[in-house]
């Protein structure tokens, strides 16, 4: 080391290709990490897309990915705690401890983090990858490389479920069956959520929100999603409406969802910036508008949870890719977004 | 009793006269106050100008006023802990008691209420009124008349910065410094807010906060708040933030001036219904945006935050009109708008 | 009406007959309930031994019976939202409403509350019961009568992992695989709990609890409790601690088994009064304690969990005896406190 | 640099002198701090006299000392925003910043914590002491050296109030109006407590106690604590009961003035290891038992506090002695206990 590893490289919109690319040594608390296993998340094709996400731009070449599961190649000399060939996961938000949001513990909303994947940091779909030991997780044997992909989208849903306060007995609504959408309505299963209404266009989607476990999955197409909401859960609403969709007619519609005193947890990121809102129903029916943004302590909660079985990322996962045929399978993910519900890139054993 | 008394009627927008209205005897669990001050809320002025306040509508003669100190003139059979000349102030919102939301506490959200001087609902601007003793709060003898009338609004006050859980060493920004506005930066001050910015397009309102212990006391017109905000703060902006204008510019403006992962608090009613808001901003920078609809449980604590001279009610009063000039008084305030911070109608000692 | 009906009447400790008693008519908001299936509660069990329970002495002859799932037999004029013939459960703790922890939502702890079949208020092992509408839920049909008489230890067990704040991936250790115990082991799994340690003298108690889903099930006499929750939980301790027994080594024993800024709920009532607690550990490893008596806002959601059959009360229930044999019932209980883990007494059809 | 300084160090129990110690050049992100006040604090005097406090014990030549306000008198080469010269104070607890507790935010738990003055770690009552650049605050030009010192005090009076949640209109039951009672006393009053009741048996304390504000100030050798209370709170007694005596009985005393619902919070570190206590009040009457261990993010708000002077750090300071003396200062601080409230060390200009 340093060695010439092959990555997936984004250099401008539609252009992706696989390149050579140096990986550093690791400084003393630095773990090297070779993945095994790479989700292919809607931030990273909006990245392939347009070149862009929310405000960071893609302006040079960029290695993409943050939903990496892998084996420790190298521990820096610092390290005392993970043994090359472990299997573990990696957190990609890498915040900087200093900051009063880090101290606090609110590390997600650290304003000086470096993100793996999102511009201008280098991601983790590439043969070997440097990371600080305070971000890896240990994979338990129980879970599968793909699952332990899976780690970083369920994180943030539980991150979803906990700023909503979801509690035993709620009903909760949620925008949007996409994965988010389907890793909120499982970590809403795990706190206890009484009733759980799954809302989305694509009718895959919806059929993977009734398998994995939605009271109810609705095309707003085809059944009033607001009427249905008030016939289980109660003439006023929903206690909780998640929006993982990203959109302003759903941003809009959380209000004709939630009930008196209840809560909307916003999680998507709009591709319009501004959204025209009924601020008077917030006021008056004293309604609470929560946002979450990523995660903070959720991985361990994440993994534990798997491991016992409460819930089940494997089903999500529709299609696979082999490392060497990232391009192609990038391009078929963005041209069948229905029918994919989850891809994961895969790498070949060592 | 019933008897005939006095009381502040608008017939339509604009046209308010002194009518004679049936004061209906006591129920066993009423009370019948006679008023002694009762405060002009801006809700008043709203029914009076444009004989409505959101979706409440005049649509037959409604007698105003919620915000009243008067004495016991009589009680209902099971009343045993009120006595006739007793000093009491009046909680207005007539909750249903028996709802979900009214078990859980929460019963400012009772979607049942009867709001007394909120159509279809006679309020307190009368000779005698009638009211469950459960809404009666004894006035201790500190207090006087003007004061007690004040403790309605203070409530507000109290429920904002609770729901925006302001707390020492917080740096609080205000928008409005109208009569809610200042009850609000008191109440910031007794949950021990390191610093207020209130902020305000009028100067007596200004003025006023700073004689109220604004840090800050802004114009925008003048200086960039959100400048100030964050000179004082920090780069990020204020903790909280708590609208109490009810206008779409400064209701989109609390997002301009709140810190990653603080709160905003809304409070004022826009007159606008639906406001254009930055969502990303919410989600990427983990705002709360919270809201406060009237009040629950706050009386008391008011009560006693003034006897104890915490904070300061009378300054605001800055105009007094006899009960029999209530109909001059009424267009006074609402022609001199900038001018009066808060008018109290006084009624002649019987 | 009234009408004379059987009722389990306790006269002295260790005096248990069938006697007559009358039921009163109904109230204008009162219903009558004829019980199908009625649980033996410890406490029932404490009462029939030692005449008391905590600071509750049987002065005269109680009816016993706090866990009642039933019929309606008969409505108040004013009860328009219930039909002769339904299922219902009855909530046995009759809160007054008025007082200020009633009006904040806090009824189980009402200082003037009336709790059926707790001395001096008889209770639910009658032919007919009179119960306030307020506390009469309704029944599923999906829930057998037996599942609808362990609502109520159900509650307790929500009450207390709630108070405890028990969520996902958090490690949670049991005092007592009692009923109770079990109630609230099932209770931690609804909120996710990843580790449920329960800790037992009885094996019977201690395979039901693994039957219900403990990670794992100890004996102390065979097992170290404190090390095997430090292997499983982390060096420091579990994340909460519940008190389930109401014995002085097990309340102590709590401050070994939890981790530093963990919890303890104490929720059983200890025989003793007074226990010598290590109160330097409470301050310097910043533990909270915490406690449960009885619960609020509950049943609705220990009813839907059961519906959705997320949560198991059939298998706890070991032994069922006809009513007419409830006094030779509870004597097989009180002489078989190790075998029996939860006795139901069941109500021929009328 | 290293330089060799004056510093007190303690050699065994009741034998303190001032001897040279070598302060060592500042690693790179390190000041180098020049003590100008320095408090003595009540466990500085456990030490003296018993040579531990709790389970820390002197085992070696201890240089004392935790609330300190000084000059930088050197930085480190990776410190950019502090010069030399500038005023500061010292938060003494070093936490490791890595542990599961730290990153959560909670780093006064941090079980890896290296806390200043407390064995096995030199203190602050020396010429030159060097401090992680982490752990320093600076001080505004509107505090006195000896007010900087106090910060540290005030900080466990904040943090106690908050653990409690003590909010405007609250009843607070102080036991003990040594220093630590007086801040808590005073951040009690930040939070906008609307009754304040201390509880100590030294006259000189409850004279202080009247001074910052204290509604009541009681020596139960005089009157019955529990009725003044109940007086002033109400028949079930104060909101908040928080103990800063660390005694048996008035660690026990607490559960006789709280109210049913209320919260007790523990912060002395008492004597006795083992102190019997009603758990079953605790239960049935629905108590939480709190404890505060030091503070975490507390000295910013506490340093703001006294720069709008909210609160009075200076009064309670009765005795100053120079550094020179600081052995006869020890002396005759622990000789006239119940006349000294707080005594300051202070160095003299270098």
């Amino acid at each position: 080391m340093p060695i010439d590893v092959d990555a997936l490289v984004l250099n401008e919109p539609g252009s992706l290709t696989l390149e050579t690319r140096r990986c550093l040594e690791p400084g003393p608390d630095d773990v090297i990490v070779a993945p095994r296993a790479v989700g292919i998340c809607g931030s990273d094709l909006h990245l392939y897309r347009e070149g862009r996400i929310g405000d960071s731009v893609v302006r040079a070449p960029l290695v993409l990915g943050h939903e990496a599961a892998g084996l420790v190649a190298a521990v820096g000399s610092a390290v005392d705690d993970l043994r090359v060939g472990e299997r573990v996961i990696v957190e990609p938000g890498l915040a900087c401890g200093r900051c009063r949001l880090c101290t606090l513990g609110r590390y997600n909303l650290c304003s000086n983090v470096s993100f793996l994947g999102i511009p201008p940091t280098d991601g983790l779909m590439a043969g070997l990858v440097r990371v600080p030991r305070r971000w890896i997780h240990r994979l338990p044997d129980s879970l599968t490389d793909a699952e332990g992909a899976m780690i970083e989208p369920f994180a943030v849903g539980l991150q979803a479920v906990e700023e909503a306060g979801v509690g035993p007995g709620q009903t909760v609504a949620i925008l949007g069956a996409g994965p988010i959408g389907l890793m909120i309505l499982q970590a809403a299963r795990v706190r206890g959520a009484a009733a759980i209404i799954s809302i989305d266009l694509a009718e895959p989607a919806l059929a993977m929100a009734r398998r994995l476990g939605a009271t109810e999955a609705i095309n707003p197409r085809e059944r009033d999603a607001a009427a249905v909401v008030r016939d289980i859960a109660s003439a006023d609403g929903a206690d909780v409406v998640i929006e993982a969709v990203g959109a302003a007619p759903t941003i809009r519609q959380t209000l004709d969802l939630v009930r008196r005193g209840g809560i909307i947890t916003l999680v998507g990121i709009a591709s319009e910036q501004t959204v025209p809102l009924n601020v008077n129903q917030i006021v008056r029916r004293g309604i609470q508008v929560r946002s979450t943004f990523r995660y903070a302590h959720q991985h361990p909660t994440a993994i534990s949870l798997v491991a016992q079985r409460r819930v089940d990322l494997l089903t999500p996962i529709t299609h696979r890719f082999p490392f060497r045929e990232a391009v192609d399978g990038f391009r078929f993910v963005d041209e069948h977004k229905s029918e994919v519900v989850k891809g994961v890139i895969e790498f070949a054993p060592a």
